[in-house]
Order: structure tokens, then C-alpha cells, then sequence
């Protein structure tokens, strides 16, 4: 087998081109072995093998620098630069994560998994290059799909002005998470039918040379290209046509779905787990085509990830032009929502808690300060949601939840989620956000409201003395469960619903100074800058004691949520025993 | 005088060509009297002046939906859209906002004041009318300065895909703040050298009917362009070249200078203010050039507000290529600075606290998960700051603060400021944000510490029992004044001086317990969130009591800081008031 010689990218300068093209297939046998029982970044890798190949054998990192934009194409680049047990060998496979990660190798260079970073990112390389007198090269990998975002245009406008050694090498695979949306995507298309040659080319325009791959998985043709371009003294763009999928028939035919896939039989491409019971997904995408019927003022908003609240391409296309995707470009799609609100529409706009990050100014610029109803469902908010360092959804909450004019509301249950979504849309007086529970589906157990134009109105769940529990979002079963604990103790505790992320109820709180010696806080995210410390620093002046519990601000990464809980003192036990010790001292 | 008659946009439809431009000179008349007694934006404003007759007379507001772009050129369309009285009655000059504002007039759609907004903000509306079965013209306007900020291109990629009427104008006065920066501006460059024919039309790229108008100061041309595109059926953009500062010399001259002006001698166009003594942007940007001089490795960046730390086109020139401004695109500079620091280099950057928000993806993501060592300097990040309500700069300590490995720190004088930069630079473990006092140049006068590497160590100013002052930042000096206030009565309090916004010193508060019955804290922004917060959660279970003192959640527009400061009890007799009742409680 090639890829046993082959510890790091110098040894693969000398294979033949038919080596090299085995070690494609061999490499591709691993990936699909170990996706196969890990599940990963199915087609972005296997659209990526050849170009990898070709990268590393025509450029030398780690003293060039190659910044692969997500990374999530990462996976040949790791097994050419000294990782390759952790793809060969199933007992290692947990050794290296599916992004970039400069602890694992000198050869990367970045942290990343947000989208339409690398070309900026390789613009500071350059730079830091220059003033420091080096001589490689620098170059960033960019798929299509990043291709939408703001930041990567913003980095192609900048490279010009550098005036130094700089590849862009585009990877073309027709497609972002889902099908790409935008006047870009044409103009690709264009390219693509002309071998580079249409005109109005749009990396020209901004001052690259620019150069054409028409098969972006032939090494032979990657390495005439990457050669071309190495040691040159400007800009340059190497547009290059790859299959996403490339070497596997179920990948290339269902983009979408092998994007990312979980564990799936080689056989027959079906996945090894299969989702039982109730989601959120399905249940919101549900609503929303339903609403959408009923209302054609209502559009459903999405931004690269339309699967995460359900819709399927199929169903895209059934709902017509009320839904919209577009593209990865959070900032548009928040001014996109702001600007349908003001033109009387019923926006909703959803993606991950993390890739709300993306979009803090707009938020509270464009739909805060002009106060427009529009509503913003944030997907995976939880200790439970994606558990890679650059897709956490534990920071939120002090994200939005500062902001002024913006509700953020924090349902418990199906019942609750679906009646604050139903006002939201239908109110005309607020931006409104739901953190979308991630604790799996529960039902009502208290009455659910279906008006929350009171704010910051705080539900009663169980009225007890001594110790009140708020509970927000989707840890309120923890604080059930800590309720019934103490009440083994003959604790009859208070349990609130607080609903309402956004603000104290200062009314309830000032009554619980009456019978209630301690108050704790529950909420799934980090600490700092969030919920639990507001009612804290509302007791400040007061004899009324506040313990927080929730997350340390720190990042982690690729962590058991059970694990997390617990050194976080997460558990009702643990609770249990932090509230017993106040209740002592006291 | 034709003015006297033009209360609505439906009152030049009848005039003739050399009216609309006697308009034109009535209303310059106005802008230079007013704007040279109350200041304002300057260039961008007397540039619009004919485009802004144009499309009112060629389209129908508030029917057809005019977006400004930052909406710092909106004079003109205020005049003419019942709000003229505001520009030539002296008495009412305060009446109306810098920038479009809805509450003032049905014409104007968004309160909007970051750029690049426009485009996105404007295939909402076009969306929503599509939606609700309208037919009306939806217009942006956007400057070419505002064509480097991401949104903006997002919202050009996306246009496409509406497929609908949505018309671009494109106002190239070949300037953003100061001048442009990146690819694109070579490229505008040779559309207007090419009357608009040059190859790689980056919007026909983008896939818009695109027409050029080389004289975007003609009404008469302008007039025409526009009725070509009117009830357009698929997006279109109108290019047009305008003079920035047209029709007064000296801002014609120096378009940075006149971008914004304070108020002026007609005659000279001599400022009417002079700053005098010192203040933190000539300091930093002595400090940096000093720097950079010594030490090829630093760099510092800007984004299109380079004046902010003092560099002036002058100093920009004579330090080469270790500055760098990126003109509007902070995602980018983020990353940029993020890739410098990876590459080994020393960058600064340096923009408003309100800008910032465009970027917290990228300082979590690529410099905080990277923990790279890169220095952030935060510009008018006070009450103190600028007061319109897209620019606030009171809500970056619960942006910043609760990101991971984060070091923000709020130095309270000018050797405290210096040292704490030397040292962010020098050091190579951490991001640190540097929150630049806002309140005067302060001199110190207790030690600077010159080594910050022991985080969230709170400095003890005075020691004192029974109350503890905890002030952040340029609060410092209020805290000061409270512990002379309360010394007055006889309390001799603790006087602390956090220095990092970002943690707390357990150890100390832990002290503070001993004889310190209540701890207030002081900090310069929201509480929501905020740093105040978490001295409160810390001393949750504790007997000390926690007042926090600082702004409430809200936006607030053209405001009198003192006033403002009145309001949130800020004074440092107010404060000793609060202190007081807490003391005579217990």
C-alpha cells in the first residue's frame, strides 16, 4: 500500500502519477471505512482527495501554509501530514478532530469550522509573511458554498491591496450544505459551461489572476495548475470543478444528505441510527407549512442549514417562494428578515445558536433599534447541541439576551414552543428569539400560556417556601427533578418557569423575599454575561441568598454533555447538595 | 425662492430641469448654514443633493421605497420630504436625526447608521411586496465605501435569486470615510475611466441590468436613469459617479476632512471647536508609530476610521506598510489580525465600540478559539461616546467580556492605557481588548503595573473598611469622587481598580468579606450583562451586600450624557445616597 510510506506530504513528491492516483483510492477506502462507522464530513472530503494530493505535492507545508476554509475537507490533509492512524486504525480514530486543529500538527494552521474565514485569515498570513521578510507561499482552500459570506468577499476586496503572494484556490462542487442561492452561483455556472472563459469574471474584477481546473479531481491537471501559480508575486485564483462525493454513487447522488452523514452501511448508504419519536425539526416544519398555507405573509427564512427546522429539499420546494435559503450570509438574512417585517411580512428566520454569532450586529441594529417583528428560532442553544469548539451552543444567551427591544423567550415543552412561535409571528410589537429546547420533546404539565405580550412575566409552576428553583428553557426538567429531590429532603420548594430570557420579574422576585431564604438558578448555557446573574444581581440588596448554576465561560470541545454536567455540579444531586449546604450555613 | 413651495416629493414633479437645479442650490445653501453651526456629515450629504431631487422626482415615496445606505446622506431627502423646516429655521435645526428615522416621516424606512445594510434591507421589502401582492419601485442607495462591507454583498449575491424589481444605485464618489481600500475600488476605478463598459462587470457578475451615469450630478442625466429602470422586473443597478463634498471647495479638497465636520467658518471652512490639550488618539498613535518604527513586526490595522487613533493621511503614508486599513469590513480585519498573529506578527486594531458588533463572530472564533495574541482597541466605548443611536458605545462589555480567553481590560488613566498596550503587544498568549477611557486624559496616581499576566488581579487604591468601590475604567474617576464623598461622612471606603472586565479576583473579593459590608461597583455601559453583574453573582451566598451601578438596557438617541448619567443615579451623589440607605438598612 503507497499510503504506508507516506507519514508526510515530502513523501509524496516523488510518486508517479499513477502512485499518486492509488493513494487517492486508497485514501478514499479509509475515509469511507471510518465515516462508515464515526460518521463525518462525507462529501466535502471525498470531493477534496485529488486536490489535497496535488496541494501537498506541489507545495511544501508546513513552510507553505495551506488554510483550509470550514476544514471541513480536512480529513486527506490530515492523513498526509502524520495523522493517518487515527483514519487507518478504529481504535484511534477519536485522535483527531474533524476540523483543522493546530494542536494536532504544525501543518494547520487554524482552529476553524465557521464558513468564509480562510481568505482573510490567509491575508494575515501574508502579511505577517511580508513584515517578517518570509518567502512561501500562502493558500487559502475555499468551497463555493463559503463563497456566499460576506466575510470571504471582504477578504478577496482586501487581497488585492496586499499586492503579494496569495492563492485562492476555489473549490467548485456546485454546492454549499444545501443547493447555493445567489447571483454568484450563476456566475460559477457560467464559468463552468465556458472552461473560465465568460466574461465578467468576478475574480477578475477584483484583481486576481485568474485560472480554470476543468477537472478538479484529475491530480495530473491540479498539479499543472498549483505549479503555475506557485511563487507567483500577486493574488491568484485557482477556480477548480470538483464532484462533492467524488468516489462514493450515494454521495453524488443525495449532495445534501451526505453532506455531513452519521454512520451509515457501505452497502446500501442507509444510516445506522435512525431518529425515533418526536423532534423539533419536524414539529416546527410542520407549523410553518401549515401557517404558511394559511398566511402568504408569512415567510420561512434559512441560511445554509434549511434541515435543521425540517425542510427538506422536497418540502423547499413545495412551500414556493414563502420559503427562502440564502446561502451562508447571516447578516443578510437577519436584514433580510428586518426588511420583510417593515414591509408588513411575517418573517422567520432560523439557524444554529453558534451561527447567530455571525449576526450580533445586525440583530440589534437593524431589527432592535428599529423594533420589527420578526421572529429568529436559534437551533442547538444547549450543552446538548453540536459539540465541536466552533459550533458550541453555550454562549447565546449573553449574546442576545443584552440587547435591548429584543425578546428572547425560552420555552420548556412542545406545547409552550408552538404557542409562543404562534404569538411571536403573529404580535407586531417585538423581535422576538426562541431557544429552541434541546432536552428532547416534553409535554405540558402546567398550563400554557398563548399571550406573552406581558414581558418578563415569570410562571409559577409549583408555589413551595424556603427555595425557589428558576428553571429556564430546557434545563426546567432539571429543575423538576431537583425539585422532587428536595422534597425527598421535605423540602417543598417553589418551581418557576422564567419564560422570559430577556428580563427579571421583579414583581415575583420582590414576593419571594417574603418565605424564600434561597433562590437558585438553572440555565443551559454559559454563566457569564447571562440569566442566572441578573436575578442575582437583582438580590444584590437584599437578605434573600442566589446560587447560579450553568456553564463556566470557557470553550470545549468534542465533550460528553454528561461529563460537562456533571463537573459544572449540572446534576440535581449535585444541586441538591450546593442547595443543602446554603440552607446549613444559614 | 422654489424651497417655499416643496413640502412633499409631489411637489417638484412639476418643475423644470433649471428649477430642480435652482432646488439644488437652495437646499446647498441650507446644508453649508446649518451644518456650519451644528456640523454633520458634510461630503456625503452636499454629493447627494441632485441625486436625491432625481429620485423623488422620478419615483413616487412613500408608494416606491428609497433605502439609504448608513443613511448619512439623507439631508436632502429629509428637506424635500416635509422636513425642510429642520434645515433652515435655526430654532428647529434638532428636529430631526442625522439619519433616516421612521418615527420622523412615513419616507424614511429604517433607522439605520452602519453601513452596507441597505441592499439586504431592500430585497426585504421587495420580498415582502411580492408577498402581499404590491407593485411599488424598491430603491437602495449605497455609497461605494459601504460596497467593502460583507452585508453588502451578501445582499448583492442574494438579489438575484428574487428575481423581482429592486433597483441599486450605486453612489461611487471614489472615497469611503477615507479613502477606499481592495479590489473592488481599482475595478470601479475602470468602469469610470471605461463610461462604464470596462470587462468584469462585477454586477452584471451578480447578475443586474447595469447602467452607468458619469455625471451623478446632473439632474437631467440622473432623471433619465432613473426612468429607465422605474417598474424594472429584475434587480438593475444605476451606477453613478457624484462628487463627495460638491459645491464647496474646501470639502471638495479634503473629502476625509469634510466626511464629518464639526461646525465652521463658512469663509475658511476653519473649525469652529479646537481640540486643545491632550487626548487618547494622538497618544496611541505616537505610541504606535514610536513602535512600529522599532519593531518591524507590528502592524496596525484600521477599518475605514483610521482618525480614531490618530492616524491622519499623513502618518498613514509615512509609516508604509505596517498600517493597513482595510476600509468597511471588520469580519475581515478580525481574521486578518487573526492570521498576522498566527504569522508571528504584532497587529493592533482599532475601531468604535459600536463597530465591533459587526465582528463577534470573528473574535470568538478566529482569535479566541486560537487564543492568538492580537490587540484590540476600543474607541468610544463610554456614555461618553457617540450619542446617536446606531453608534453607542455602551454595549461592548456584554459583547466582549463573555467571550472565552478574551483579556479585555479598562485601563483608568494614560500610563495605565500605555502600559497595558505595551504589554498586550509584547505578550504572545492571549487576545486582549483594551476599553480606551473616554472621560479626559487622566494622569495616574497610584502604581501602573507594567506585567498583566497574572489575570483579574484587582488593584487596592485605597484601602478603607465597611464599603468597597469597585470602579471600572474612566468610572475610576467617579469612583474617586464617591470615596472622597463618603469620606465626607465619615466613611473611610475601599477604593478598587479592576482592571480586567473579563473575570473577577476571587482572592480579593473573598477578603472584602471580612470588613466590607456592601461592595458597589462602577462600570461605564450596560449592567445587563455586564461586569457589575458578576461581582453580584460571586457574593450571591454571601452576607456582603452588591449595589451595581451603570446603564440601564436600552437604546437611547441624541442624548445628553449628563443627563443620561442623572437618570441611571450616576452622579456620585446619587451614589452616596444609595450607599447610604443600604448602611442605615442593615
Amino acid at each position: 500500500m503507497i499510503l504506508d510510506t507516506v507519514n508526510s506530504p515530502k513523501d509524496i513528491k516523488g510518486l508517479s502519477n499513477a502512485e499518486l492516483c492509488t493513494l487517492a483510492e486508497e485514501i478514499r477506502h479509509f475515509l469511507l471505512q471510518k465515516m462508515s462507522i464515526r460518521g463525518g464530513h462525507f462529501g466535502s472530503n471525498f470531493g477534496m482527495v485529488e486536490a489535497t494530493i496535488a496541494l501537498h505535492y506541489v507545495f511544501d507545508s508546513p513552510e507553505d501554509k495551506i488554510v483550509f476554509d470550514v476544514s471541513h475537507q480536512c480529513y486527506t490533509h490530515k492523513i498526509l501530514t502524520g495523522r493517518k492512524e487515527a483514519f487507518i486504525d478504529p481504535e484511534k480514530y477519536s485522535d483527531v478532530s474533524g476540523y483543522t486543529n493546530p494542536d494536532e500538527s504544525e501543518h494547520d494552521l487554524f482552529n476553524v469550522g465557521h464558513t468564509s474565514t480562510s481568505v482573510s485569515l490567509a491575508c494575515g498570513l501574508a502579511k505577517a509573511r511580508d513584515l517578517l521578510g518570509g518567502t512561501e507561499n500562502v493558500i487559502a482552500v475555499i468551497g463555493d458554498g463559503s463563497l456566499s459570506g460576506g466575510e470571504a468577499y471582504e477578504g478577496l476586496d482586501f487581497a488585492h491591496e496586499l499586492n503579494t503572494n496569495l492563492i485562492i484556490v476555489v473549490n467548485d462542487n456546485q454546492m454549499s450544505i444545501a443547493e447555493n442561492h445567489g447571483g454568484l452561483y450563476q456566475h460559477l455556472e457560467s464559468l463552468r459551461n465556458s472552461d473560465g472563459k465568460a466574461e465578467n469574471n468576478i475574480f477578475k474584477a477584483l484583481g486576481f489572476a485568474y485560472s480554470y481546473v476543468k477537472n478538479g479531481n484529475s491530480i495530473a491537471d491540479l498539479i499543472a495548475a498549483f505549479q503555475r501559480v506557485k511563487d507567483c508575486k500577486s493574488p491568484a485564483v485557482v477556480h477548480i470543478c470538483t464532484k462533492k462525493g467524488n468516489g462514493f454513487a450515494f454521495a453524488e447522488q443525495a449532495k445534501e444528505d451526505w453532506h455531513w452523514r452519521p454512520p451509515f452501511y457501505v452497502e446500501t448508504g442507509d444510516t445506522r441510527r435512525h431518529l425515533t419519536g418526536e423532534n423539533y425539526d419536524t414539529i416546527v416544519c410542520e407549523y410553518l407549512i401549515d401557517k404558511m398555507k394559511k398566511d402568504p405573509s408569512v415567510a420561512t427564512i434559512a441560511a445554509a442549514v434549511p434541515l435543521t427546522i425540517g425542510f427538506t429539499e422536497e418540502i423547499r420546494k413545495s412551500v414556493g417562494k414563502q420559503f427562502m435559503d440564502v446561502g451562508i450570509a447571516e447578516e443578510h438574512a437577519i436584514a433580510l428578515t428586518a426588511g420583510i417585517a417593515r414591509g408588513g411580512g411575517k418573517p422567520v428566520f432560523a439557524t444554529h445558536s453558534s451561527f447567530y454569532q455571525r449576526a450580533y450586529d445586525q440583530i440589534s441594529q437593524e431589527l432592535c433599534i428599529n423594533c420589527l417583528p420578526a421572529t429568529l428560532l436559534v437551533r442547538n442553544a444547549s450543552v446538548w447541541g453540536m459539540n465541536d469548539i466552533t459550533h458550541l451552543g453555550i454562549f447565546d444567551i449573553p449574546l442576545l439576551s443584552n440587547i435591548p427591544n429584543l425578546i428572547y423567550l425560552a420555552p420548556t415543552n412542545k406545547q409552550e414552543y408552538l404557542a409562543m412561535l404562534e404569538w411571536s409571528i403573529e404580535q407586531r410589537e417585538h423581535p422576538v428569539a426562541l431557544r429552541i429546547p434541546r432536552n428532547g420533546v416534553h409535554n405540558a404539565n402546567y398550563p400554557v400560556d398563548t399571550d406573552y405580550s406581558q414581558l418578563n412575566q415569570f410562571q409559577v409552576c409549583r408555589k413551595g417556601a424556603d427555595v425557589a428553583i428558576i428553571a429556564l428553557g430546557d434545563f426546567f426538567q432539571l429543575g423538576e427533578e431537583t425539585a422532587d429531590a428536595l422534597k425527598q429532603l421535605g423540602i417543598q420548594s417553589t418551581l418557576i418557569n422564567p419564560r422570559f430570557i430577556t428580563g427579571v420579574d421583579e414583581q415575583l422576585l420582590d414576593e419571594l423575599k417574603t418565605d424564600h431564604r434561597l433562590v437558585i438558578t438553572l440555565e443551559d448555557g454559559i454563566l457569564s454575561g447571562g440569566f442566572g446573574q441578573k436575578i442575582a444581581a437583582y438580590y444584590g440588596n437584599a437578605a434573600v441568598k442566589v446560587l447560579n448554576f450553568g456553564l463556566k465561560k470557557e470553550f470545549i470541545d468534542r465533550y460528553d454533555p454528561a461529563q460537562v454536567l456533571l463537573e459544572n455540579r449540572l446534576t440535581a444531586g449535585q444541586i441538591v447538595e450546593d442547595v443543602k449546604a446554603v440552607l446549613n450555613q444559614a
